[in-house]
């Protein structure tokens, strides 16, 4: 991704974070990390991200997603005897998330995946986070999620974070590399 | 503390968390938990919460503070082998907080503690959280934070919360009773 490309969608994600009323710092906004997993496809399989803290014990985010983007489906598999992987809890502080993981599959789900990507989503069961609204989602397991509508600002709170080691359903996303 | 005095801070607490744009939801609201530290002077020491989540591993909170208000001097000390005292990031979401914590004595603190708390006050390295701003505590470190003229939102991320292990200055503090 080129540079320009970058700054204007780290623009983009900045007015979300207003119509959100989150206040970043001047650095946190230069350097908003701007993830599309290597399909050069942002708007549609993408996150905007901001780490306000990630050490051995837990870690705190925000993610900033435009309208109808989607995390890629991925699971964070055990780290070692101590750590079985990174557990994670989802809160919505604007706009809408279509979150997606293990259990019966949602009859009529509200996320709508491109044709292209389709094979590489394999867990329905869907749950609605609208603002204030969280969920905790246990360890190594499937999940993925899509944006409403206007876009969304979500908060994740989490033990530590190794993005390295996570495990995506498509085997041609590489998590890294991050524009930044 | 009276239920109906409970209620009136619950109220307040939450035209505050409004100022701040965070939307809780109906039961986090009737929830807010109400720590007056066990001396009965709520206004002066003390602190509203929500906790948003609260595992073996990680914890996230909204704290709400009336103006001038205090959260007294304590630390949070080693729990066994594995677990070397709760670390915890606390990130100004609205308002002003002032930190204080161990290290060179600030000259002039923007915090005022009346005369009858001041021999309970003993770290005075002021840090000044302005919303987007934030700090990090290690474990078991003195600390203790204001509220400014308006009151503030301060999210405090961290390990796992036993807050009955808490270590304060004052002996006469008891984090238990909660109001809820």
């Amino acid at each position: 991704m080129k540079l320009s490309e970058v700054q204007k969608i780290r623009k983009r994600a900045l007015a979300l974070l207003k119509k959100a009323r989150i206040t970043v710092t001047k650095g946190e906004a230069k350097t908003i990390e701007v993830a599309d997993f290597g399909l050069s496809d942002f708007r549609t399989i993408g996150l905007g991200l901001i780490t306000y803290e990630n050490n051995e014990r837990y870690c705190a985010k925000e993610l900033i997603m435009f309208p109808r983007q989607t995390c890629p489906e991925h699971r964070h598999p055990p780290m070692d005897e101590r750590n079985n992987g990174k557990q994670e809890t989802f809160r919505c502080r604007w706009g809408r998330v279509y979150l997606y993981t293990e259990g019966p599959a949602t009859a009529r789900p509200r996320a709508k995946v491109p044709k292209q990507y389709q094979q590489f989503f394999s867990v329905w069961k869907e749950i609605v986070l609208k603002p204030g609204d969280q969920h905790t989602l246990p360890p190594n397991t499937l999940h993925w999620f899509q944006a409403g509508e206007e876009g969304a600002v979500v908060s994740e709170f989490s033990s530590a974070s190794h993005d390295e080691t996570d495990f995506f359903t498509d085997p041609s996303i590489n998590r890294l590399p991050i524009y930044e």
